[in-house]
Parts: C-alpha cells; sequence; structure tokens
C-alpha cells in the first residue's frame, strides 16, 4: 500500500513505472457535472514536461493524457476518473547497472531491499519523478476548480542553489518559463544551474506556494489539519527533504509577541496583521492566504563520478550514470508542487 | 473527522478537551502478549507532565493513566487499549472572555468559526497542548515495544530562542531534566527562557529526533513514506510550524555531489558515509539513522498585552491572558515528539 | 485493527471487555451544536440493557454512560466524544476453564489462536454482547439526529425459533417491552423461548429494520454502497449471520418482471410500486424505505452438555457452561440492529 | 468516493463505464516477486466474459486486459498494477432514452438522482456488470496466490429460479461451462433460464462459494471481521441482495445445542463435528472452511414491457427495453463471486 492517496473526500490513485507502457491515475470521489477544461490542462502539463529547455533532462515526452473513463461530455459524470500517459521516449539500457550499483541519493538501494530483487528500477520505475506526470493530471483538474471557487494556487521559486528570490509573491508567475518573481534573481540562478550542468552536477532549492482565498474553518485539529494532509501529501512528492508554514523555522527563534498574528478588523472582516502562522491555527485556515515552502533537494542524478557499492560484490565501486537527467528540477516541480496542494485542500472542501 | 489516527496496522484515537472530565487515548492493533511496564511508561509521561519547574505552566496534574481496558496481568491481550487521565486542576474561568476575544497564535479564532459557536475553548479545548498526554500514553508503550526490537526513538532540545546545541546526538538525554547534549548551550537557553518570561513573553525552538536501528526497507513509495507518516503525526503536535529530513533545507544550498550519501561497505554491510537524506530515500528506510528536526513556534499564551478583536461587535481591542502557561513548551515537547515518532515509525514495523 | 470503523464523515472506536474496567467509544466526526439528549438517550439504552425480563441473562448492569468529553451544555462542541460505562456486576471465575476448554459457537477458541494464550476470555472478552452496549451509545445518539432530519431507524422481532411476525411493519414498536407488530405470535415466541430455557437451550431469529425518509441519491456505487456499509456494520453485531436486504434470497427465486419495482408518479414524485430491492438501488437509496433483515443465530452459551476438547491435552471433553446468559438474545438485539444501522445511515448523510 | 476497496493490505480501484474507452483495475499493495501467469488469468477471465452461450447477452467481448504497469518479466514488481481492457462492442445508441425513464431494477434512476443528469448511463455506465471484468482481473490474480498457498477459493451454482443442486460440493466445478455439482439439476436450470428468454424475462439464483485451507485465527473481532470484509466486496457484484455464512437464515429457526458446532479432534488437531458457523466465529476463521451464500436476482434488464415513468414530464410511460441483455448473470457470476471472495481474503492474510 503506498500509492494511493485516502482523503477525506478524494482517492487518487498513482501508477506506472518511468518506462512501464505508461503512467496514470484514477481519481475516485469528483462531484458529477464538473467541466474539465483539456487544453487548460494540457498548459498546466505543459509546465511540467521535460525536454524543453536548458536545465530540464533532455529526454522529451508530450504529456499527453488519454482519459479512459469518468467524463461525458467533457464533463464528470460521477465515476472514477482515469487518464493514462503513455511512456514513449524510454531507453531501459541506460539503467541497466543499477540494480547492482545504486545510484547514491537515489531510492535504488531502499527499493532493491524492499522488493528482493524484483523492482524495476528502470529509469527509476515507481520512483521517477515522471510519476508526477499523473500527480500534475489530477492536481491541475482540481486547481482548476478550486480557482472557479475562488481560490488559487500558486507557487514559484524561491530560491536555486542558495540564490533568494525575496520579492513578495503577489501574483501567478504561471505564465513565465522560469517562475520566479524576481527576474534579475532568477538570471542568477539560471547561472548556477548551468554551471552546475557543465561540471557534472547539480542544485536545488526551495519553492514556496500560497493558497489565496481559502475560507476561515477549512481543516481538522490533530491528525487530519491542513497541515498534516499538506505534508502528507507535499512528501510524496521526490526530493522534497522540508516543509514549513509561515514562519516555520524561523518562528523558532522568535518570541510569541513577535511570532502572534495580532488580530485587526479590515472591513468589517477579522483579519490577521501579520501572517506568521501560514494561514494556519489549530490545523485549520483562518482566512489568511496559507503559506508553505518545500526544500527540494538537488537531483540526486550526476554525471560526476560517485562512490558507490556493488551490491553483489559487497565491494566499493565507482559509479559514473550516463542517462538523461535535469541539473535541477526546481523549475519543473513548481506546478507539481501547485497540483500537490491543489489535491490536499480541495479533499477538505464542501461541495 | 480528526482525531483518529489510521494507519497500516495502528488506530490511534485521542480523546478529551483541556477542562473536560478526562483526556485519554484508545490504540487499536496491538499485538496479543505484548509486555506494558506502567512504571516505565509513568517515567515517560513524567517527562512531558506540567508543573515541574521554572520553565513549564504552574498546572500541575499527575498525568497518571488508568487503563480502562486492554490488558491482562501485564500484557496487551488483543483487543482495544484505552487509557483516561482525568484533568483534575482545571480552572474553566480563566478562559471565559476567549471566545469573544481570541488570542493570537491559538486556535480560539479558527475554532470559532469552524464549530459556530458551540466549541469548548476553555483552556484550548481540544486543542489544548494537554491531548499530548494521551498522544504520550500510546507513544510511550510503542517506544518501549521498538526498544525491545532494537529500534530506539531519541529527542533532543536542538535550539531555543535561537541558541543552538550543535553538539552531535549520540546518546538518550531522556534522563536530564532539560535534554540538550550540550548542557553549556542550554543554560544559555534556560537563561533567554526566564527572560522572555520575565518579559511575560515566550520563546520558541528546535527539536532533533533520531531513530536509530530501523533496519533498510521499512517504508512505501508515494503517500504512505516514512517522511509522509512522520509528517502527518508531527503536525498533529501543537505549535509545530516546519519539519526536515537529514540535511533538510540546508540540502537547498548543496550540489549533488556534496548531497548525495555516497555509500560504502562497513563490516560486510551496506552503509552511507554521510547521512543527508535523513535515512530515507524514496519514503524507504535505508539502515541509516532516521534524523528530522521539527520547528516549535513560542508559545502563543503571553502576559503581555496583545491586539485582538472582539468578535461579537467587530472592534479591536487589548487582549490581556491570565491563564497559567509555559514561557517556552519546547522542554516538555521533546518526549512528546519522541511518542508521534514512535508511533510513526512502528506502524511500519513486521509483526 | 478491528474495532474501529472507519466511514465516510464518522470514525466510532468501540472499547472494553465483558470484565474488564469498563466498556466505551469514542465518536470522532460529529459536527458542533448538535444537542444530546441524554434521557431520551438512557431509554434507547434500558431497551438493550440485562436482567430485565425472563428472556435476558439475569446479570443485571445499569447501562449509565459516564461523558468523558465532546460535550458542553448537552451539546457536541466539535471535539471527539468519548463514553465510558463501568462493568459492575463481574463475576471472572465463572470463565475459567474456556481458555482450556472453548464453548461451542463462541469465539473462545477462534481468539485463543489469534492472541496466542493472551486474550481475556472472561465473559466473552472483546466479543462479548457486552459490546453492544457502547455501540447503542453512539447509534442511540445519531439515531435522534437522523429523526430530526425526518429519517426514522426502526427495528422489530420478524422471526424467533421459526415463529414469524408476518404483519406489516409500519410504526415503531420500540415501546413494547416484546418488540413485534403482532403481539399473538410474540406470545408464541416467548413460549418458545421459555421452553428452549427450561431445556437448558437457547433460540434464534430474525430482525427486520426499516429506514424511513432517507431521500433518494444516499449511498456510493460499489464499495461504498448503502449495502456495503450497512453489511460492514451490522456484521459487526455478534450473532449476525445473514443479512439480505428487500426481497433478499426470495428475489433468487423471482422473476425479472416480478422482483423489478416499476416506477409510477405520485402526488408528483417518484416512487415504485413494490420494494423488492429493499430501498436501494447500485448502492444508492432511491427514495423507499431501505428494508434489510438479519439473521440471528441461538445464543451459543447454553447449560446443556456440549462436545468440546481440551486445549491443552488434545482430547475430547464435554463442557458444562455455568455462567449466566440470555436463552435468546433477539429482543435485546432489536435496538442494536437500529445503532447499527443509524451509524451506516447517518455516516453518509450530508451536513 | 466509491469504487476503491480499501483493505488492511490491498487498495483496489475499479474504474470504467460499460461504454467508455476501457475499463480496468489498479491493484496496490502486493508484494514484489509474485508470478502472474497471464494465460491462467485469461481463462479465469473466459469464465466470466460474455456472448459465449446461450444464456449470457450476445455482446461479445474478449476481455483479454492490457498490463500498462506493475508487471516486470512475469512477477510484480512491488509497484501498483494496472490492467485495462478496452470496450469494444460498444452500441451506445441502445441507451439513448434511460436518462428519461428509468429502467426498473437498475440504478439508472438512483444514478440521475446523485449525478443530477450528468451520468454516463449508457449500458449502465458505472454501475454495469461490465465492471466485473476487472473486479475478476484482481481477483483472479489474488487467487491463483492463494492457492499457491493452499487455500482455494470455489463457488457454484446452487439455485436458479428455485431450482437447488443439494449436492455437497466437495470439488471445483470451473472447468464445467455450467458449473453446478449435480448436472441434472443444471439442466432443470438450463431449461428455466430458456423458459424466462423466451418470455422476455429473466430469473436469479444463489451462489455458493467455499474457501478451504485457511488457517484459523485469520480475521479480527467487530467491524474487520473476515464476515464484515466479504460483504464489503460481495455486495460490490451488482445484483447481490442477500448474503449469509454457514447455516445462515436457517440458524434462526435452530436452538443452540443444533446450531454449536461441536469441537472435536482429528488427527491431533481441532476440528468441529458440523459447520453450522461457516467456519467463522467472532470474525475469525476457525480451520474449517469458509462458506457462504449469496442471492442474486433476476436480471433487471428483460424485453418484456414494464412500467416506468417520464422523469422529464412525470408521467407514467411504458418503456421496453431494445439493447442486449442476459436472461440469467447467475453462471456468469460465479467467477465474479470467487473473484470477489479472493480480494477479502487475501487482505487478511500474512505474507
Amino acid at each position: 500500500m503506498s500509492s494511493t492517496f485516502i482523503g477525506q473526500r478524494l482517492r487518487l490513485s498513482i501508477f506506472g513505472q518511468s518506462h512501464s507502457e505508461a503512467v496514470g491515475m484514477t481519481l475516485d470521489g469528483l462531484p458529477a457535472g464538473i467541466p474539465v477544461d483539456l487544453d487548460a490542462l494540457q498548459l498546466f502539463l505543459n509546465r511540467r514536461a521535460p525536454g524543453r529547455n536548458d536545465w530540464s533532462t533532455p529526454r522529451r515526452e508530450e504529456d499527453r493524457p488519454e482519459f479512459l473513463c469518468g467524463l461525458k461530455d467533457g464533463f464528470t459524470c460521477g465515476a472514477p476518473l482515469t487518464a493514462v500517459i503513455r511512456n514513449a521516449n524510454t531507453r531501459p539500457k541506460d539503467y541497466s547497472q543499477l540494480r547492482i550499483m545504486p545510484r547514491p541519493g537515489h531510492a535504488d538501494y531502499t527499493a532493491e531491499v524492499k522488493y528482493g530483487g524484483f523492482q524495476d528500477c528502470s529509469g527509476g520505475g515507481h520512483f521517477s519523478g515522471r510519476l508526477t506526470a499523473p500527480l500534475c493530471v489530477a492536481g491541475g483538474i482540481l486547481k482548476k476548480i478550486l480557482e472557479r471557487r475562488g481560490v488559487t494556487v500558486d507557487a514559484r521559486i524561491a530560491a536555486i542553489a542558495g540564490i533568494w528570490d525575496r520579492s513578495p509573491f503577489e501574483a501567478s508567475v504561471a505564465g513565465k518559463e522560469f517562475p520566479v518573481v524576481d527576474d534579475a534573481a532568477g538570471e542568477k540562478m539560471r547561472a548556477a544551474i548551468q554551471s552546475a550542468r557543465a561540471d557534472g552536477d547539480s542544485v536545488g532549492g526551495v519553492i514556496e506556494c500560497v493558497v489565496r482565498g481559502l475560507p476561515a474553518g477549512v481543516g481538522e485539529p490533530m491528525f487530519d489539519g491542513l497541515e498534516n494532509q499538506l505534508a502528507r501529501v507535499l512528501f510524496a512528492v521526490p526530493a522534497v527533504k522540508g516543509l514549513e508554514f509561515g514562519a516555520g523555522f524561523s518562528a523558532a527563534n522568535l518570541r510569541g509577541s513577535d511570532n502572534n498574528d495580532a488580530y485587526c478588523i479590515r472591513e468589517g472582516r477579522v483579519e490577521a496583521l501579520t501572517n506568521n502562522a501560514g494561514g494556519i491555527l489549530g490545523g485549520i485556515s483562518n482566512g489568511m492566504p496559507v503559506v508553505f515552502r518545500v526544500a527540494v533537494k538537488p537531483t540526486p542524478s550526476i554525471a560526476k563520478a560517485q562512490r558507490s557499492v556493488n551490491l553483489q560484490t559487497l565491494t566499493e565501486e565507482e559509479l559514473r550514470i550516463t542517462g538523461r537527467h535535469d541539473p535541477c528540477i526546481v523549475p519543473r516541480a513548481v506546478p507539481v508542487i501547485e497540483a500537490a496542494a491543489s489535491l490536499a485542500i480541495y479533499d477538505f472542501m464542501e461541495d
């Protein structure tokens, strides 16, 4: 049991391996009568799709989902919604050595232990970033539904390789090829990516996401809070190793009098003067924007030689990876974070 | 639906409000025949119990659980295990104003919106830190079972008020009243707490937790990974606003060649030379210690005057909180983090 | 994992053994602001309580629940609702032999195999009919909420010892000590019970339940249909060995043209001329009454000598049971079936 | 939320409509390294496939699943297993009138209410018996795994149109085109089917299923017992309206001394002399065969004219159904019941 999200309203099953016939998803629990705009969805998927620019892997995939069921005349019909994306551009031979010599930072070794030699590690198998494509199919549909209800989910690159974009995040940057607010900072980030690529290396970063328009009162105390649910989904995105809400780790350095968000009245409504809570108190939204950041580790697949081990001979060996990889997955992960957040948030919304 | 943890093997239901008759828990899914050492459990609970020193609330509670069922002659009998802790030292009148004038940083306002005026906000109600007592009953029992199977779960204060204890965390500090490794750093932290208290203020901090002895291969890909499950439980602990595994947010600044943990052979076994992954790759343990840190915000209840609003008149007012509160909950939260982690980890273990 | 019902909206955790300190339940997921009439609940519980008449066990228990949390001023407050009932009138010594010599028809043997000798089999332990008391606490509250929303849940004795009450079931018989429609048939059933008791034996029966007022459109296709969910809860009631909806097993003998419920228009609304479907088509309510029947096996605890085995010596032996038991549990099971059905039905209702 | 089975170990998501591009399933939770014999699976699927004989619909479908992922070199690889079956032989125009004039006994009306006019009712949509094809893919694989572990799951026709096959069910009849034990009774059943077909009508029946080789101790008390879980899955099969275990409804007529299964010692092992309990006590297997029967209602689609209503004009009208349908689905439902039971049973087995 692993790849099925079981929420309050939704059940999302994600399937596929990097080099299997297809990857795909089944989304169960959507009400009937929701329009699904496939063109808008394709634009969303294109933001994640590989092979389109110099910071992503040269593996080019069209990422064009085929909907097998659940839609009728452009609307959901109440039955589960299933979409598959065929894997076209696969090169299984690139990966033949990995079951014997695991790549550091990848799941090759842990999967080998868990699946006792039967795993399909080709291209990373079920652990591949390719599985974020079906997550984006589900999340892209849900993000659009949320929008129609006045809830927007927007992410941006906050940092890459230690270079921060500290501009306030006030409007979507989804239209930009490199989704930062401050393009000057973006230029420095791109240079850092190119420099890492030139060295046969990779870089990581931080993505910030803001959910606006969520009314107060959404979420549950304790195990089913907004934070818990967002965390449960966000850590399903490969390479995410940290998550913080609002002031997050900085709050640990503050005093209560600084960290508490004082309430005020604005146009007859309760608001907070600051948003250190990231819009969530006691697991429940307070009507302020929900703000969180995730730490994305540098792509583990690098061209540089690395120390690994031969699992058959139990000897140490040098590993050189020859597949096609992103020197930085942060830009492509931005819509994935939006998709994951949309899934977590939608699941709490009343019909 | 909120206060029931539904795992692979365990179901934990936590109930109670700060000032209700009792708080308690039901743990369902433990095999029969497990010895439960109530004295050892009490020692664990005492680490969390309030009223024992100058950094915790003067509300003194014995935190002595009564087991209603599930135990027979000191062993689990296969039936659900239920324990209740009576709330003895309650002062409901302290809280009469809070439904009208919510405390910044607390769930008073979000609960009022969600529960439409019916919430029991006395003492924080179901959102109170008091609910971590039954979590510690469950977690304390599970921690002990894990220990018998060679898996230890140890947490320590890593930072308070920006003062860090950077000593390596190699052995339990559970025996210390103030659970740091570096007592000199601990002294500075205690001084910072006293200083905040003197100012009618509070401070936050960071707790680090290390799980040792977990074999490789534990956890699942995607939504049911070790990170997802730990996150789901840890964000149930009040005041936790951030979580990172291994290098966490620092990994975002590293290159892949630095962040990847190279494999090596030690005494015929596969190990990693570093542990930036925090012992988890692809959601699955790799045999290295599982390491994570949580950010704990400063206690929102402070004596200082704060800006709030009157929800009836929708006017801004000054709030002065008169209840009994901790100037810093980080020390008392250390065993709570161990309890939460034990719950998350045990749930994945094969019998 | 066993004694936690996980529904769409509700989570119900039932705990306790027949002779433990207490039995009880936690109901999580009720909205805040629901009035709970404890007097009405007590009347409902009294219908199940033992020791009140000549067909039930002489073990007399008050079945008076103590609510530990979740209520404030008579209304639900949004937090989990927990109630415990102390076990007063226990006689553990009656059961000392059962772990060695299991009672035919009871769970003594299966529990012994499963729990490896650690089970608390005293009084049937967690398998005892006593656990239906907390189920009735939860179900009694939910039944009342349903009533306020126009949905009634009523059960009656349909048959005991092969004697049927074939009168139409049009109004509640909850006020009767012996809940049949046709009192003449009831007299015969009572005589059959007394006859069995005189022989040191027991009898079984059939309970019919009707849910009226449920609007069309409630339920889900496939695994989460009304039938699936009712079944999941009803088979949790000890001694239930069969379940049928509408025409049920008789439908197997009919032709489609007889079994299909023709639609008609009554006062401008769609209705069906018959109700062989028991109000459910495709797992979803059709607006007709939901009708089902459960088969209740005869109480396995009988005074008559029975053949059993000694699990230590693996020899066949004669067993004589000396505890206090019901010669027929069907009358007391009537409110239990109402409680179980109320749980299953409420869980599907929109707020 | 509807079409996802969430068990202890497995999660099965079933998707598709009768006339959508495809139907299919994702099975999550199988261990890696399990051989999947696609030829054996196809033989199993052929037992359910339509269009092969005179009691089934003339709609002929090959029911040949394409596995998209989860298999590698004939073995499960630990990732979710997804298979799709294309819908080839669809005739959507047959169903154009059904959204306006619902077929009695079908889900047309309840789905219309629930999905507010957006349902895909063509061919029964997601409620079609066609959805049992992917259930058989999952169940067929699980049945084979159980077999390799010594657990067999066999079903047979017990009755059709009131004609019973009362021969003891001691060996699989899977090889027979018409799966009865007593072929003479079978002949009479076939005659009854032909007679109903000639009348433009249909007949129902009873299927009995026996699970042999299940060790004692499998299952959980209360909500997660063997009976509960089997019920949850079996009522997902369209047309099932009743379920009984062991003596079932007959037990209601027995005395305890007759219904209790006396224990004995056979070859040094505990057994029962009878099996009125159907192999289950307290929700847990007792080592005897698990025996249950399901009532299958007559196919609601009949050629005879029926009374229905026009949902637009709210007038009563006569309905004539012109699609292709089975005069009796009981024979084809036999492997479906085996598949459903295999799913329920496997989910409880330890690895």
